[in-house]
């Protein structure tokens, strides 16, 4: 592909990402889109399709980034702990995809990549099934509820982040609340599921 | 008032907490306000001012009725489990408050009613403060993380309803579902506040 085209649709796909995560696909438009990247509109569908479409694609591509970032390494609860951790670490830094789950999660569609992210999810969810029979960590939780509500330790304080700080009083900004949140993040993660609580 | 005024208000907000769940703030207007209630849209500005101020009186009722609902009524560990089954419940059965607070995050604007929650909360995390330094819940734990988070174990199946559907591979409709989210929902929030795993 010639590197004009390249760099125009990385730059699409930029202007996108920014003005999805900020106002939802129903918020935006293409033309919103193009002009925020400098290109012509006629481009975006040429390159992308439609609206849709190219919602479909900056989330794909965000969340391939993201499961390559935290790509949890073992079952232990220290494991689940820090793959806790780790995605809280990268909702930290990528705030707007928090956001672009919300907008996918509020709107009445189907999800982006269904059937990819299915199984992608049940390959973690048969890992800490498999963590539980070896008697690795508890298997009084479901796995795919415990899977889920790990993920939901990281992502809840960006799904709701006016309650975290009504109900901490603090903001994410606020001196060392970072630290102590993903301190928090990761401890919770264990006791979940099933770390001895005494230690 | 008049009879016919608190019908026509409570029309109104009943048309508002449907449009504002469905499409948010932004994504709505005054008149389809107005016409979803089947009122003159003259009245609504008499009434409530304008589109802001009647998102903020719908979910500041909203989040009162919350409150009346789940209060908790202890502070032991199977306190804190029912308080979070409770709101499970209630979100359950009002969905669409779900969905107004997540358009109150996405939007750029303080919390609404903002004063009045924060006092809320902050009984909510004295309490557990307090329970902590009885030795009745887990003091490793800051108290403000922890019922932010116990609200989050409720709440999450809500806010990302798409990855609760992708994880646990089953929709919140399929059989016994519904039951056995709650009583991870318990039992998580037990975790949580120290109680022993085992048993």
């Amino acid at each position: 592909m010639a590197r004009n085209v390249e760099d125009t649709q990385r730059r699409l796909r930029a202007a996108a990402y920014a003005e999805f995560a900020a106002h939802g696909v129903a918020g935006t438009t293409v033309t919103r889109i193009a002009n925020r990247a400098g290109i012509n509109k006629e481009r975006l569908y040429a390159y992308f399709g439609d609206k849709d479409a190219l919602f479909d694609e900056v989330l794909t591509e965000a969340l391939e980034e993201l499961s390559r970032a935290v790509a949890p390494t073992g079952l232990r609860f220290e494991d689940l702990g820090e793959f806790a951790g780790r995605t809280f670490d990268y909702y930290t830094e990528h705030p707007e995809l928090a956001r672009l789950l919300q907008w996918e999660g509020l709107r009445d569609a189907p999800p982006v990549s269904e059937e990819a992210r299915k199984a992608h999810y049940d390959l973690k969810v048969a890992a800490a099934a498999r963590a539980q029979r070896d008697g690795i960590i508890d298997d009084r939780i479901d796995a795919g509820h415990l899977m889920f509500m790990v993920i939901g330790l990281a992502a809840w304080w960006f799904t709701g982040p006016q309650m975290a700080t009504l109900l901490t009083g603090k903001d994410a900004d606020a001196s060392g609340e970072q630290a102590r949140r993903r301190a928090f993040v990761v401890a919770a993660a264990e006791r979940l599921a099933g770390a001895p609580s005494a230690g």
